[in-house]
């Protein structure tokens, strides 16, 4: 007798991987410049439809990967977007299907800074090239296509996801029926910038980040990378979140005080900060954030001209306690689209949770995508 | 002929140092053990009256020292807090003599963990005892009495400074007519002692920080301390500000896009970072932040007791874009003390500044100091 799946979840999956540009046929770079081959690892759960018509294209976040729902074989931990994704959930799978990859510049499977140039045999390093949004769109693209995709029903993502998805749309809007922009930016703020400045700081002036060539020299910069990500997980809770969750609490371990982990939100930035050694790459965590400190697509001459003479359908989200792209991100980006007469759809979502709510199932958000994701399904079935 | 003094400014001042505490009798600290000898390095401006009740004591913030006001011999910058201070500003030393002084635990002139320990001749390093608010008061209370004052007519301070006001005013309600609490908090976050923690972090993370032994082996962590620095930056001014400052200009030297300083905003940070190597010393920053952590004195029983019996004239003032301890953790002491039954003047000032605004001449702030401190000094004259 066959297993019976888990309610809800898309069961086991497996990230694949496809070389979409070769030393031969390279990407070509926003900035000049070519990158090949282009690897890059995606899964996609559900099943296309014959018309190719019900495709949505999950974009990931900062530090997010190509797993995004069910389980890979032994995991405990679902992909970071299974609250989303699966039959019956708001990206239903058993309607949608559902595309998911890792970002160029990532390190989960997609060429990036970390990736090997086979002309050199070496680890790029530094050496990798500057990546513009752009470039994260073509190569998103060009697994659209490879998977058989010529206008995707649907692009969403949240944070740096939700830039690529803007980009995306603006770019190509006969491509993309409807583009959600969730918890994002179309420019980020001297403060926004300074943060990952700092970030990069860390991570650089750690000894063993070795001007980018720690894998050669089998080091790791664990410290800088910690340092940067416990930094920026505290601009990813709202301040009433952090309280909620930890207040003034002690570390239960603490014994004496001194300049340890006194208090208990020191013990769970250093457990978020020890986690992300785990699964992140410095230069990646360099690479990327540089694409969102120089995004700024609204500040090209012509940057909507594609969509004024093919609106896109646009739901932009924001969450009320968000500190990192607030509201007034959100606003800025509906403003200008509704003044390019793009028909769009704005909530800000009331949430405690701060910018880290793209990533949970707070109702009221989860029903606005549900609504919106169905009715972009139905104007398709008409 | 004699030189006109530049009007406004006290002119020329030189920092004294006092030992207060010896090690015979040495500083009982709070948590047990004791410390000594103890010096503290302090300024006065002004001239103490012949009754002694015109002493304002002006408490300094996290990485201040003695020098508020007035200019060091060749020094082309005045202190920190001389648009403050001086003949005829708000706290005029035509009519009020005004004692400054450097914190322990500190690093300019008063005794703190990078000084010599005498009964080892080495440096204290992490072998420095643990301090609470309490030490740090007890410690400017003994220098008030050195000075022959023993009711000061008021006590100022913003930060951590306002916090050191609060602890005094609240033990010692007899000894401070009136308390002023700029800025400041009764109580951290967990988001304020989170950015505390990563900025430790990055000191204690730096090799050359060598366990707090780094003055004996001739080393500086100075990439941790300036990495602690530009985080605790961001937080100290308003995110409009800074948008205000530098929002996304390049930096006028950058070439191409890397991960250099490719934002003014990225070299405002750098020069933030570099420029407090010059004054500030990690193992204070450690001690320093660690003793505002565990600031909580309205958690402690009997808190209110001394000033429900013997009330102090309370002033607390906040900036309205303060994210660090804004208007939330006024109105929080406000509150308390109003519960108390003390007289409590609150203001939140306008002010686009942020947490730094304590720092600025901005207008409607210097009003409302200057007009409680003529109405304080009136009430002694009547």
């Amino acid at each position: 007798m066959a297993q019976t799946p888990e309610a809800g979840s898309v069961g086991s999956v497996v990230t694949s991987t496809v070389r979409l540009f070769t030393a031969e046929e390279p990407l070509q770079l926003e900035q000049g410049g070519t990158l090949g081959p282009v690897d890059v690892a995606y899964e996609t759960y559900g099943t296309l439809s014959p018309r190719a018509d019900n495709a949505v294209f999950v974009c990931h976040a900062l530090t997010g990967d190509a797993h995004a729902a069910g389980y890979h074989e032994g995991a405990k931990r679902p992909g970071w977007w299974d609250n989303l994704i699966g039959p019956g959930k708001p990206l239903d799978t058993d309607r949608f299907f559902v595309i998911s990859a890792n970002l160029i510049g990532g390190c989960q499977g997609s060429t990036g800074p970390s990736s090997v140039d086979p002309a050199t045999d070496e680890v790029y390093g530094l050496d990798f090239p500057l990546l513009r949004m752009r470039d994260l769109v073509a190569v998103h693209r060009a697994l659209t296509r490879h998977l058989g995709v010529h206008r995707l029903l649907a692009a969403l993502g949240g944070s740096l996801g939700g830039m690529q998805v803007l980009q995306w749309a603006l770019d190509y809007p006969d491509e993309v029926a409807n583009a959600l922009v969730i918890a994002a930016s179309s420019r980020l703020t001297a403060q926004n910038i300074a943060f990952s400045a700092v970030a990069r700081r860390a991570i650089m002036a750690d000894p063993r980040f070795a001007s980018g060539r720690y894998a050669a020299e089998g080091v790791n910069p664990d410290t800088g990378l910690s340092i940067a990500r416990m930094m920026a997980h505290i601009t990813y809770l709202s301040e009433d979140a952090l309280t909620e969750k930890f207040g003034r609490q002690p570390h239960p371990e603490r014994r004496e005080p001194g300049f340890g982990i006194d208090f208990a939100v020191e013990s769970y930035l250093d457990h978020q900060g020890q986690a992300f050694l785990e699964r992140f790459d410095a230069l990646s965590y360099l690479y990327l954030t540089r694409v969102m400190d120089y995004f700024d697509p609204f500040a090209e001459p012509g940057a909507l001209d594609a969509v004024r003479a093919s609106p896109v359908n646009w739901l932009v989200l924001s969450f009320a306690t968000d500190w990192r792209f607030g509201t007034d991100h959100s606003r800025r980006i509906v403003r200008t689209l509704e003044r390019a007469g793009q028909p769009v759809s704005f909530r800000e979502i009331p949430s405690t949770w701060g910018h880290d709510s793209f990533l949970l199932a707070v109702e009221p958000y989860h029903a606005t995508l549900r609504a919106f994701l169905d009715r972009a399904l139905a104007e398709v079935a008409r």
